[in-house]
């Protein structure tokens, strides 16, 4: 991993919950949690992982990068697929683990690796166990 | 933990990403994902885990149950503060690790603890490393 200009989190809530400055608080494995959404339809797209790299990265270019922990890589999105997410709008949670990006995609269903426009294709029926298909999800085919 | 009814994930992307069985990937903690989004506006309002009890409680009883890392404890989220959730749509993920809640919030300004409307009330300005309040987030004071 590169040398990262990150502040450590704080344990005072003043600093990391009410402060106006970026202190990830990276997880055990290194790691924040990020949320995906669509910046005009707000739709949730997929939920991934950032590094402390990912994140430099991803605040320099303005493109998401992740850390693909199956991988143990990084990984920008849409590199090989085409469904590159341009970061509209990024934000930090209370105590600074988890960030939610607001993206414009280049080719939606580029988005999950099954050919969709979110990760999120499946709902719960009223019985708990079934899941079907959602509606308004774009197929690749 | 209590017993719990749901099936193993799957090694077969046709039973795990295209099947029509509820079968949640657990992480080595015991835990998935579950991104909080509001019902009506869409709004990103926090980022939680969920433990096969908290996740058979929350189908069940249709309130949001999640579990407390930092307590390791079950949570019924709201049920001291009155921030009450209440799922109108559960969606899964492609390979089942991350849930998607969608809900109302009885309360709204006691979602985050911090007396906001949503955890996620700070944006990240151009410099890359300040934090900015968020328009349109409700506060408790």
């Amino acid at each position: 991993m590169t040398q990262t200009s990150f502040a450590d989190p704080s344990a005072e809530p003043s600093v990391q919950e009410e402060g106006d400055e970026l202190r990830p608080r990276f997880d055990a494995a290194g790691l924040v949690t990020a949320v995906v959404t669509d910046h005009a339809s707000g739709e949730l797209l997929m939920v991934a992982h950032m590094n402390a790299e990912a994140l430099e990265l991803t605040l320099e270019t303005r493109k998401a990068h992740y850390w693909s922990r199956s991988r143990q890589a990084l990984w920008k999105k849409g590199e090989t697929s085409g469904g590159l997410q341009t970061v509209r709008e990024m934000r930090l949670d209370c105590d600074q683990d988890a960030v939610w990006l607001r993206v414009d995609v280049a080719v939606p269903t580029e988005t999950c690796h099954t050919g969709r426009s979110t990760c999120f294709y499946r709902t719960v029926a009223d019985d708990g166990h079934t899941l079907k298909l959602a509606e308004g999800v774009a197929c690749r085919s």
